[in-house]
């Protein structure tokens, strides 16, 4: 039996952008012989209109028979006004816990063709390349106790809780070192440890990890200084490693340095490197609909897919340069428009990728 | 008798840049009559070497006793490996809680004569004018529990505790609301209310207080979304209010956008509007006895002091009118210092302030 792919559109502009990753997966498949097989669910806002919950434990019992997930979007105004509990992002954070993908990659990568999109000037972000790696699974998403309550004397507070452990620590730092490894062996790890107590813990387990990493050279960062560092002069950054909560700001910050966040791709991995990858923008409820989101960063994400999980770094590579070569020829969905540039519908894009490819 | 400051300038650049800020204060205490009374203390590493202690408690029953504390910067690579319990960010910390300083008000305002600093293309950034309305006394910076711990089975842990309480909540939403109500009347709110329980309550109390300043148009952002918007857009945010943390992360990435940190003030006030006021940079220990810092955050620092706590708006704009003076004539230090400038020094700085004041 080949290797299971399960495809989960989602929500917005999800299904129309996997669409064309899709196509691209297909072409992939039959060109190096991949041996893929493809079914399809849903998750978020599509699976409480489906399931009345945002993932139904038979989706989650496909996604973990799958190799890998591939993911659009969730989200969006349909579900804004339901319980807290069963709302979209909830099934995004339960598939993530559940099959235990603790490793996010998201790099912030600037294309040359794009090089004006970004709001930094050119000198600051040229050749911008930056790998996050963010925790995923751990932290202050899930630490419990969490409670909302009421006082005798009618107060409300709330609270929430961030526990990391020693061994959640050294799994993500070993990521954040591997990945510097292959790089430019340069690992910052961002944490707050003058005020937290888990960043304490965080800094002396990752001192602890490079040992093992002496070509790696380490360094860290507070994760106020990093906010800064990043608008400052992003390029000192090769690889960050951080926390669940900071990497989800700083991931969001690092990628729009790029201007292009219709461009990035993802990956959440587990410890054998199953994984599930989705785009780094949102569902975009404004346009969904309209056949004029860019699927770049969803068919950057199947070639993150084949390198990740199953090393076929031969159709990975195709599959980037023919997104490099349908921007030299000039091609550009709204998003990333400039004058000059020829504007397309997304399926215009998916098509050329596939033509390219 | 007279409104006592207390003086605590604190480490490195901090006695530097404080000496200038305390000439124009002289100044403006002659000048427009105020009948202030300086007095001095030390914090931070400063007070470990002389007190043994970050703070030390008659430090603090001074500045109890004092109308308002200007402070120039605390830490540095002298204190670093000391145990973490009397580190000089802890008298930072436990000052602004035991004098209830819960508000934190953080400008970015980009001057005119420093465009060209920003590391943003200048049309993204021009006119920028961004107040950061911080919660300062709450949040995981002093939540309880907190624990680094160790398991039978010698795995290490540590947690720290997210809480907000309604009244908490309420006190900061007001500062923002006034805050946005004598600027353009828009406040942004960001938590991250899709995954925090405390964000939940958080979003909840100032949809209430809301309901007080029909004049004030608010809106809610998600942090990471707004650290996006920040780089991507900054100009669309005039007030924001946020917690602790993320206040920490946003504001320091909001001034960056400026490209001159050496330029903005900051306040932390209690309920009364007695306050503690600060540069928003740090000690920068590499300069420090240099006596090549930029001394105008510290001189505004004086400013906002004089606006917020002694409602002495004429002396407060004087200082601020000084300030754009001495860059109208081109002096500069070496942070803010670009081609076809004077690049001068701290006490050239400050003397420059005093003659234009
Ligand atoms: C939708 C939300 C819960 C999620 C997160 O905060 O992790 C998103 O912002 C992300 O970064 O993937
Ligand atoms: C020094 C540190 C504890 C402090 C904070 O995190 O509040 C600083 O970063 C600040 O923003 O004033």
């Amino acid at each position: 039996m080949g290797k299971q792919i399960l495809i989960l559109p989602g929500d917005g502009i999800g299904p129309e952008i996997m669409a064309e990753a899709v196509k691209v997966l297909e072409l992939a498949n039959d060109k190096f012989q991949l041996g893929f097989e493809l079914s399809y669910d849903d998750l978020g806002g599509a699976a409480i209109d489906k399931y009345g919950v945002p993932l139904a434990d038979e989706t989650l019992e496909r996604a973990r028979a799958a190799d890998a997930v591939l993911l659009g979007a969730v989200g969006g105004p349909k579900w804004d006004s339901i319980d807290p509990a069963i709302r979209p992002e909830r099934g995004l954070l339960k598939i993530r816990s559940q099959l235990g993908l603790f490793g996010n990659l998201r790099p912030a990568l600037l294309y040359p063709q794009l090089a004006d999109a970004s709001s930094l000037k050119p000198e600051v972000v040229a050749g911008l390349d930056i790998l996050i790696v963010r925790e995923l699974t751990g932290g202050i998403y899930f630490g419990q106790p969490r409670e909302n309550k009421v006082f005798d004397n009618g107060e409300r507070m709330a609270y929430d809780t961030l526990p990391y452990s020693e061994s959640e620590i050294r799994r993500i730092a070993k990521v954040g070192f591997d990945m510097a490894r292959v790089r430019s062996k340069k690992l910052c790890s961002v944490d707050k440890a003058n005020v937290l107590a888990s960043s304490q813990l965080w800094r002396a387990v990752v001192q602890e990890v490079a040992k093992d990493y002496p070509d790696v050279e380490l360094s860290h960062m507070y994760v106020d200084n990093a906010a800064m560092q990043l608008v400052r002069a992003p390029k000192q950054f090769d690889v960050i490693v951080t926390d669940n909560m900071f990497g989800d700001i700083l991931s969001d910050e690092a990628s729009m340095l790029t201007g292009s966040i219709g461009m990035l791709p993802s990956a959440s991995l587990d410890a054998n490197s199953k994984g599930m990858y989705e785009p780094c923008h949102g569902s975009a409820p404004d346009i969904a609909g309209k056949g004029i989101a860019n699927p770049l960063a969803t068919i950057l994400s199947v070639s993150m897919m084949l390198r990740y999980s199953f090393s076929q770094t031969q159709a990975a590579d195709a599959i980037e340069r023919a997104v490099s070569d349908v921007l030299d020829q000039g091609l550009r969905t709204g998003d990333i428009w400039s004058e000059g540039c020829q504007k397309v519908d997304t399926r215009t894009m998916g098509d050329a990728v596939v033509a390219a490819l």
